[in-house]
């Protein structure tokens, strides 16, 4: 058996989701991998640090409301910088809210946890959409590993089936459906709503949030393409280089057009190499009901691989969530222990 | 650079496709993975076999018509056991005709390989359909690895996609459509067509064989339900033990009744597990539209793992052809050599 030693950096949804997920599958991980996951340190950036390095009860974390209320920790004054240096971890779990403009602060804390030797695994698109290339390589030099598995369709294997399955076969170009929440509106104007009518559908069902721009202005889909884009071919564009459109232009009229046409609307993400060249593209398409993409409908993601020797290959799952985030995260602390 | 020397055990469509896709991404695996692959020895049932232990020239086994006009190889007197005994090889690719009903004589290959100290990669489906569990545990004894990629949806990586990536997040059941005749008869027949004209339409195309009935009577399916099986969740259940049923009984009546309920017919098979004991079904199914599965039509295969963090995800991808079952083995030889 072996003990990894996990801190935590950020607890929101996606913390709680993680705790949730770990403590229901801490036996399985034991009999199945022969690994015994311990939290050892969480650090907020409101809620202060607590700290235990014999593991922090999970049992205790799902019951409590507040850190407070811990029984069996200490509570050392670390911010993130100081817990990454000071306690006692293998592997840092940033999970921190994210940034798409300049990544930070996430950025900051995976480059201290890289260069004080710990393995690190985020869900946190920001930093790596912004900086994969070269937080992987620091990590290399560093003879660590980055898991970034749950930055593209949370929990759905996306990124290792590509990188680690399919790419021997030759992955030519990438295109999917990797915003839920465009997703989910599209799906509602297939019913006849109007945007603003399916918008307000997706907040009443908390698929968008108050201020949506970010998933529906194609943002967050283009930090998706920027990660595959580095993660793929090596090559990074940001967001802003890149250009994206959201869906905030697409009418009834359109929708219906569509139809007309045996096509259905998406907020497609793409890229591929032409030639040394990067070519990337966010933004509405009409996606032939031929394509399997065309029939991924509601919240669910989709990304689909090009390839030399196997054609395309389509993969569908969910691309958000507490629990699906968080089997990301432990989806990528297997791989990087057993 | 390290060199990988193959022997190659059956020189078949696959056998020609395996060659023509290692030529092709030779220079690729070299300059990625730093891996440079050879065959060093080819020996076939009613071909004799050929040997050079520097590497047999990919670009003129391409080329030649039969192994007698390839000019720098020496043609030893032996059959499949002594060439896994005595050429110089670091992993055997056990490609010979398959045979649902007792495995041979690829089982005797297979464990003959392992014996050796050689890694095996077979895309064979006997011998993995009734012997997995055995053959897995001997090579886990004689330290070497066992790749099957192959044996399911060709190379489309839906077996270390579910080991390898979706395992931590706790599978509960698989279901899938498994064979690409099945699939390609009853699209057919969504068109209007009787299964006789729709067989005969696969038949012309290339799809089924002149005997179809491994494919259309669903033991194929059946062996393919055996892998995961024995895969995902340890159990043993042969074809013969698990019943099932094929594609023959679908009248064009039935095609036009799941019509009416938004369905389509697709010959499914799945396994799960409750409370300790193995389900299999292999029969056809009415699928609702909304399910990703009912849109995979044509030869496409398609794959759904139910898990307990993530939901359902699904993975749609070829499940035959020459380059496909090729790319399944190279992404076998990738993983066991980077």
């Amino acid at each position: 058996m072996k003990n990894v030693k996990i801190g935590v950096v950020g607890y929101g949804n996606v913390g709680k989701g993680f705790v949730q997920a770990l403590n229901q599958k801490t036996d399985f991980y034991r009999k199945i991998y022969q690994l015994n996951f311990f939290i050892t340190a969480i650090v907020t950036k409101n809620n202060g640090c607590v700290y235990n390095p014999n593991g922090i009860s999970l049992d205790e974390l799902l019951t409590v409301n507040s850190f407070a209320e811990l029984s069996d920790v200490e509570r050392p004054d670390w911010n993130t910088i100081s817990m990454i240096q000071q306690a006692e971890t293998d592997v840092i779990v940033e999970i921190s809210s994210t940034n798409l403009i300049n990544g930070e602060p996430a950025v900051l804390h995976i480059r201290e946890a890289i260069l004080s030797g710990k393995n690190v695994v985020t869900s946190n698109k920001g930093p790596i959409a912004l900086h994969y290339k070269m937080l992987n390589s620091l990590a290399n030099q560093n003879n660590v590993k980055l898991g970034i598995e749950g930055t593209v369709m949370s929990g759905t294997p996306s990124l290792r089936f590509a990188k680690d399955l399919l790419f021997p076969s030759g992955i030519t170009s990438v295109r999917g459906i990797l915003n839920g929440t465009c997703n989910f509106i599209l799906t509602e104007m297939e019913k006849g709503l109007s945007f603003n009518e399916a918008l307000a559908h997706a907040q009443e069902f908390g698929y968008a949030e108050t201020d949506p721009s970010g998933d529906i202005e194609g943002l967050d889909t283009a930090g998706k393409v920027a990660i595959l884009s580095q993660l793929i071919f090596d090559e990074k564009q940001t967001p802003a280089e890149m250009g994206y459109e959201g869906i905030t232009g697409i009418t009834v009229e359109d929708i219906q057009m569509a139809k007309k046409e045996n096509c259905r609307w998406k907020l497609i993400g793409s890229v591929k190499k032409v030639q040394n060249h990067i070519i990337t593209s966010v933004k509405p398409e009409m996606v032939p009901l031929s394509n399997p993409l065309a029939n991924v409908n509601g919240s669910m993601n989709a990304i689909q691989y090009e390839t030399d020797l196997l054609g395309m290959v389509t993969l569908i799952g969910p691309g958000a969530g507490r629990m699906e985030t968080a089997a990301a995260l432990l989806e990528d602390l297997i791989t990087i222990y057993k």
